[in-house]
């Protein structure tokens, strides 16, 4: 599979079409943006540990039915996927206070939620990413009641699955964002990436940052970081 | 009824206890805020209008069925409710984009809904007033899920009586905020203040703002543009 017209840049990934027009090539960059791409930086390797972080994880969603793009990992930081048409909608579900949250509601990072929820975000660089509700939803007609009810179910789904599988790794799925879009068949699938650029990781037992708060906060490699997570990931993959 | 003991003491009211411990009396304040507090000034003459314009309103959603704390107005600047338990959920009913949610959906000012929409808010000074969504209120458990399904309902009740009662006086209503509480019964019920204060009111011909905003944005006489509802809200019970 050779890489083709370039499709999409955008802020992590490179988008290029490829000879089956259902079916687009993902590079995954190795540039990092945060605060609404005012903090930046380039972090030589990130794009191949969240390429190989993404695949794994796809992966496993993938034989617990979980809809979605990934079709298969294609080099150290390419893989192939479905080409969905995707809903401008940030799905954030919490485990635990952290980010954005804890500042909303005052609460402490860290505290264990009592149950996980989930928000939807509008995705609109230049709004910021505002949360939104679903009147909002419905208002600006960004998808059906009836298919939010299924991204959330979806949501709910994939955080089972995920949160069993780091606990695997020892690591503790504080928060992660998901995409949706629809194939060519008009079928709803889980898109985009799953990563520690879109999750907050924490070892189980320190607590230590694994993830792209490393960035965030300035608080350590992010490579380092970031291959923790992969090497935990594959010892798994590879036991289970 | 005598006023007694000061309960508490607001941006824009004081309570005070009464002979009945069901009854509370509110004396409306002439001091207006915005920005979170950021912007302050007094205005004399607005308490009474606000009393007195909110008591009109309370008046008919009572007539309409609606159940609220308004119990009569006492005087100018004082009127008698029912003490509640205030839920600390801020209700918002939009018609119009105007306001934060102009910014936040990136909206013109003066786009009319296609459906009205329900927004909620953290009644939270310190941390803003923050948007809320319906896991958020589950997980600070503000209030039950089947009380929150009432109070949106009732809401769009208000709505509907207030546009007709709003129109009847050639006013826009773009958009506004409610406050619940229980009773001492239990009893869910509309409480605090309907005013230039909390709605967004335009004349319907010219679109001239006759609310806070002539405040906030520093646009004339709030005196004079509260007096304007006032007149207009009393010339339509008279007719009505
Ligand atoms: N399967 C897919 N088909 C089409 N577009 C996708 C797919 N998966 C993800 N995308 C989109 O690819 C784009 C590039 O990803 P990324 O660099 O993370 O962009 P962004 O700057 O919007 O975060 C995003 O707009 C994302 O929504
Ligand atoms: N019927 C009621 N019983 C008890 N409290 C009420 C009732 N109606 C309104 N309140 C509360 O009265 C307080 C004073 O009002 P206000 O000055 O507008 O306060 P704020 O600064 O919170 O906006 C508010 O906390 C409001 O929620
Ligand atoms: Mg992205
Ligand atoms: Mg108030």
């Amino acid at each position: 599979m050779e890489s083709k017209q370039l499709v999409y840049e955008g802020k992590a990934k490179k988008l290029y079409k490829t000879d089956d027009a259902d079916l687009l090539l993902v590079q995954y960059k190795n540039d990092l943006t945060a605060f609404n791409g005012q903090k930046k930086a380039t972090e030589h390797g990130k794009g191949a540990l969240n390429n190989q972080i993404s695949s794994l994880i796809f992966n496993v969603l993938q034989t617990k039915g979980i809809p979605n793009h990934w079709v298969k990992q294609l080099s150290e930081d390419k893989q192939l996927v479905k080409h969905t048409n995707i809903i401008p909608i940030e799905v954030v579900v919490r485990n635990v206070s952290a980010g954005s949250l804890a500042k909303r509601l005052g609460l402490s990072e860290g505290d264990l939620l009592s149950q996980p929820i989930v928000e939807f975000y509008y995705k609109d660089d230049e709004l910021g990413d505002p949360l939104i509700n679903e009147d909002h939803i419905r208002l600006l007609d960004l998808v059906e009641s009836s298919v939010l009810l299924n991204m959330k179910e979806l949501a709910h789904q994939v955080n089972l699955v995920l949160i069993d599988y780091f606990k695997q790794c020892d690591l503790r799925l504080v928060d992660f964002k998901l995409e949706f879009g629809f194939d060519s068949n008009g079928e709803l699938m889980l898109s985009d990436e799953i990563s520690p650029d879109t999750c907050r990781l924490w070892d189980i037992h320190t607590n230590q940052k694994l993830d792209k708060d490393v960035f965030r906060q300035g608080i350590g490699s992010v490579d380092e970081a970031y291959n923790v997570v992969l090497e935990r990931l594959k010892g798994a993959v590879s036991h289970g």
